[in-house]
């Protein structure tokens, strides 16, 4: 595995390669199942894989936790190279922003709801970081992890609004053994917290079941999801949505109807235990 | 010269000429000579030359002329065959901007001042549509004119920001045989303002020799070139700055002088004639 700290490098690497078709995952590295499970799927698709670590400032407002962000490079790295990965993308902050950066691109309504609300100028660092390093990797295919859907949704946007070359693919939510969705933050946790934590996959599972079972109401599926969320004294709400997948935007009363979409429907939670915020969801149809 | 009207076509002739070196010159059309000089450094330096013709709907404010801006296909076709361009992109509103399109592109700060002062929106759409025409077109170099120094600006500067892998390259402004510097819009002057319009070349000319002679003081600059434009009752000036090139910066005495640098400063006015706007500049150094 050849690993790359300049954009320059990686241009000239990526470049010579032409007619090789080329995989890419982007990640902040501390890496897990999840993240892995998007470059076994890269290495199968496409004949050259890259990744890239980058804990990107721009995505973390000031109040968050950028500097607390896991970072655990060696171990990393071993994961990277059994696994087979060709290229590891490893910048310092300096060689994505330089001095007098300037530039930044925004998913327009996309980015303002879900967790947008609770971090509004997060996905516009997302967005701005993934553009460069599409631009810097000039992938044919790139994968992103449905934990976070809503990323995945605008990116997916982004690359049809501006043209990219690039195919967006969204794989689903890996998850440990007691069913929570595996996260770089979940490392953050204290033991009751990750017990308390359950119930965010336990709740969602459950909706999951009655929608099954033939309830369509999204005001009521979010009353059951909110019940069972509120069993733990540790768990804070951040939100309870129940949105078209690929607006994004909420059923409204208005329109006649509350119920969903079965075939396009994102139903997604966040919640918060001391410092963490921690997320998960569920899809219906196909981002 | 093929003339093409869908973006997956253009992206089909131009990937399958892959190896070649493209040059792009995207332009709103109406083409005067100021145009054709970009397209014939472009021919020169490039194996395929690319232009494509699309009047960009998000530049324009909603009080702007959108509607009314000059528009001659018959006659920019015959000039782009004149002249042996390749291919010549001409796509709809629909096709660049689909229902629901949401991604916009910002350059922050440098979209804020001079033209943008008047026009808070426009450099927003002049970059998006840009960034999407590079996308589509994969250009190697693309050539924009001068007198749009602030454009040129912008535009490099998203280049470099976003790491794209075209060469913005500015070429020097065209004039009329009465120093009026070609624009599209010119054809809105009744006489009248046409000959009135020439206080604006001949004020900035007057600034470039007093600069020759010696003067530095950006505070004096403007003080003669307004004085210059406001010789005529019907020029209504929109401003006169003087400007760092790169950062257009303005001059602050607080930095302990208003001297300019002459290897890094633009001198750019911007007058309206009736409804008509007009700007033009020059500039010390290089974009």
């Amino acid at each position: 595995m050849k690993i790359i700290k300049t954009i320059a490098a990686v241009k000239k690497e990526t470049r010579k390669l032409k007619g090789k078709t080329f995989g890419f995952v982007p990640t902040m590295g501390c890496l897990h199942q999840g993240h892995l499970s998007l470059m076994e799927q890269s290495l199968r698709e496409n004949d050259v894989t890259v990744v890239s670590i980058f804990v990107n400032p721009t995505q973390f407002a000031p109040n968050e936790d950028l500097d607390s962000y896991p970072r655990d490079l060696k171990k990393d790295e071993k994961s990277l190279k059994e696994l087979g990965v060709d290229i590891l993308f490893f910048p310092d902050v300096k060689e994505i922003y330089p001095g007098g950066y300037s530039t930044y691109v925004q998913v327009e309504e996309l980015y303002k709801v879900l967790c947008g609300k609770s971090r509004p100028t997060h996905f516009r660092g997302v967005t701005t970081v993934v553009l460069k390093l599409f631009n810097i990797v000039a992938p044919d295919n790139a994968y992103f992890g449905s934990k976070d859907a809503q990323q995945a949704v605008i990116i997916k946007k982004m690359a049809l609004d501006l043209n990219l070359d690039v195919t967006i693919k969204a794989l689903p939510i890996v998850r440990d053994t007691d069913g929570l969705a595996l996260s770089s933050r979940n490392t953050y946790l204290s033991g009751p917290q990750r017990e308390a934590a359950l119930c965010l996959p336990k709740a969602l599972r459950k909706a999951e079941e009655l929608i099954a079972a033939g309830l369509e109401d999204a005001a009521q599926i979010k009353t059951e999801i909110v019940k069972e969320l509120q069993q733990s004294k540790l768990v804070e709400i951040d939100y309870v949505e129940i949105v078209s997948l690929n607006s994004l935007k909420t059923y409204e009363r208005s329109e006649g109807t509350m119920d969903i979409d079965v075939n396009n429907t994102l139903v997604a939670a966040a919640v918060k235990l001391g410092k963490t915020r921690l997320i998960d969801n569920f899809i219906l149809g196909e981002i």
